[in-house]
């Protein structure tokens, strides 16, 4: 535990929250803590769906760590009484109900990955159907009770489908209330969440105080990021970083970025106080420090945090080979499913993901930066028709090596 | 059971109703029973406070009765599952919550008085509470994904109090779909209520097919109204006709109605068919029956439902001789509780309830209609500070006597 004053402890904790609801609450809760030694009860909601974590989803689980870090106690709640529902009328494909047996699977893949980052000593996994199935119906309408059609409907994203006439299922309303219960059940300090949950969190912080409770503190972590620095990170836009994703892959990732976005990440996904960043950036605008350094001392970190400080160590030294142009042995393999047949190497380039659009293709292309077996693809011309037979490939894109395997 | 053709059985079942949706359903559930002799299910919610039943509460009873003439079964509906919740924030006083003794002593208070007009054996009493907690917060949920904000907020009554800024509670988004789930459960071929129910009816009628189920036909009673013809029948208006009162107040509060009302009172509160109706009618128009005569037989008519055709009879003797000016002994009593101290007369007239307004006080006053002890109250002037002393007095107001018994 370290040990920091009350202003240290709120700018740590604070330190790259979207939104502190509100910081004089959080400090008296941290003023009694110091007093009494009773730490906070911290309350964090997760979908029960399996998870796959990328990096975007460690800044809200380290905002739990550094609680941790602090002596307080953190609720990772796996929010299945909802899960186990699912849609009745069957229109949605992507909620179907979950299974008991589902649910528990995707809490141990869940503790797998986080467990990473937070201290199990100090995690307290827990399941909200445990409180809310005993609610029945009776107490569902008790909850509804508590809040109004005109406050949901202040939620930006009610408000909007509302008034561009999308339809909002009554159940859409329940949610939340069902989410404030959890807050009441668990007598939460604070709730932590995605800027996404802002309003939620809230309704927790408004019904609490009709329990007789005091309310709880609300903080929100931003979206991260991804790699291109410009939309979220995401599986989807394939600018993320998995979190069980091999040393050399993440590394190499991770190098990518931008300086700008480097310090973004310094801030998200470390637990660097902001004091400690601005003295790096001050040494890198000074000249002191050069960036690429510090780049590779957060790769080395993120590295180090999803396994292990040798691991990072090594990571680096063959990143640092590869860059000097030596082959490590170890490149990235991908297994090609096409057909072998002629096709445009541009195409190739963008159904392998291996750059962000045409756009880009066509640059790296014009720039000379592509070779097949160890022959440059230069310029537009060869682009039509370029054959590539069964078996291995070598392809370079820059100083990224790939085996292709044509099957 | 009467033997009607279907046309005449949708004309007797539509009589008086406000609102049939749709008849054409109607009419194909009527064919199916005559060819099926499977009954249909008639479903009425009835609210679990206790009851104290006026006239305008029989219009509905009624209607339910006729289809029990039919030989349909109906189910007396006892909300009691909201009516146990209550009201969590205490801020209505309204709506204490119900104790299961309470509901069940309400029950038997219902039942004393609805098996006036209801066949018992053809009559279902049901709780919804049977279903409606076995639903749990899990189809709390459920049922309310099968419904939309916006769809609610068609109610005229949410739209305007959602327009006007007042609050809507969560909960009241609830109650109308807990009250389609009875329909569901109970496989409702029709639901009866009042005009303000027909959105609620109506939400029924939507969520049946979602669960396979025909959807319900909605019917409504309108309000009755009161005994002066202008506002809704209402016990907070000194306007009603209580289904316990005594044959003689029974009888001369429907003889001071209009003969305009009184063509009202015949298509609703009694089983009379629209032509029986529209034969009286012409009677009267034609002069070959006296308005009076007509508006007697409906008294009696009323006065033979809740208590006898003997004592309709015998208070219609009483009538007669009253209003021939001869005392038959058996007026009503009033206990007037007030000091025996000087007070005007026109004050007492309306605290007693037995004028409708001081605008009808002071007619009654300048007409001479006013006496008491047999001692006309001639004129304004004497209004001021009559003195009444303890014990008995005898109170005329034009036929109508009353014996007053100060304390």
């Amino acid at each position: 535990v370290k040990t920091l004053t009350i202003d240290e402890q709120v700018a740590y904790l604070s330190k790259g929250c979207a939104d502190v609801v509100r910081p004089a609450e959080l400090r008296a809760k941290l003023d009694r803590f110091a007093k009494t030694g009773t730490p906070l009860t911290v309350k964090v909601g997760f979908d029960p769906t399996a998870p796959d974590l990328h990096l975007g989803h460690t800044v809200l689980i380290r905002k739990m760590k550094h609680f941790q870090d602090l002596g307080h106690r953190v609720i990772f709640l796996i929010g299945d009484f909802t899960g186990l529902i699912g849609d009745p009328t069957g229109r949605s494909k992507t909620r179907p109900p979950l299974t008991r047996e589902q649910v528990e699977a995707n809490a141990e893949t869940y503790k797998a990955q986080v467990f990473k980052i937070l201290d199990p000593e100090r995690t307290l996994v827990d399941f909200n159907s445990r409180w809310l199935s005993a609610l029945g119906a009776e107490g569902m309408i008790r909850l509804a009770q508590r809040y109004n059609v005109a406050q949901m409907l202040e939620r930006r994203e009610f408000k909007q489908r509302f008034q561009s006439g999308e339809p909002i299922a009554v159940h859409e309303f329940l949610y939340p209330l069902v989410q404030a219960y959890d807050s009441v059940f668990l007598r939460a300090d604070v709730e932590l969440g995605g800027t996404d949950q802002l309003f939620n969190l809230n309704v927790g912080r408004d019904l609490m105080p009709s329990y007789g409770l005091e309310p709880q503190v609300v903080m929100t972590t931003p979206l991260l990021e991804g790699l291109r620095g410009v939309e979220k990170m995401s599986k989807s836009l394939n600018n993320y970083v998995g979190v069980t994703e091999a040393p050399d892959e993440m590394f190499g990732k991770l190098m990518s970025i931008s300086d700008e976005l480097m310090w973004r990440y310094y801030l998200l996904l470390t637990d660097l106080s902001e004091p400690e960043i601005r003295a790096l950036q001050q040494g890198v605008a000074s000249g002191q420090m050069h960036p690429k350094l510090v780049k590779s001392q957060l790769a080395q970190r993120v590295v180090a945090d999803f396994h292990s400080a040798e691991e990072a160590d090594r990571a680096a030294a063959r990143f640092d080979a590869r860059a000097r142009g030596e082959s490590t042995g170890d490149e990235p393999q991908l297994d090609w499913a096409v057909p072998a047949e002629p096709r445009p190497i541009r195409q190739l380039l963008i159904e392998l993901r291996l750059v962000g659009s045409g756009r880009e293709a066509d640059q790296k292309l014009d720039q000379g930066a592509v070779s097949i077996d160890g022959r440059k693809v230069a310029g537009k011309l060869e682009l039509q028709q370029t054959y590539l037979s069964p078996g291995e490939h070598r392809l370079e894109i820059g100083r990224k090596r790939y085996r292709l395997v044509v099957k």
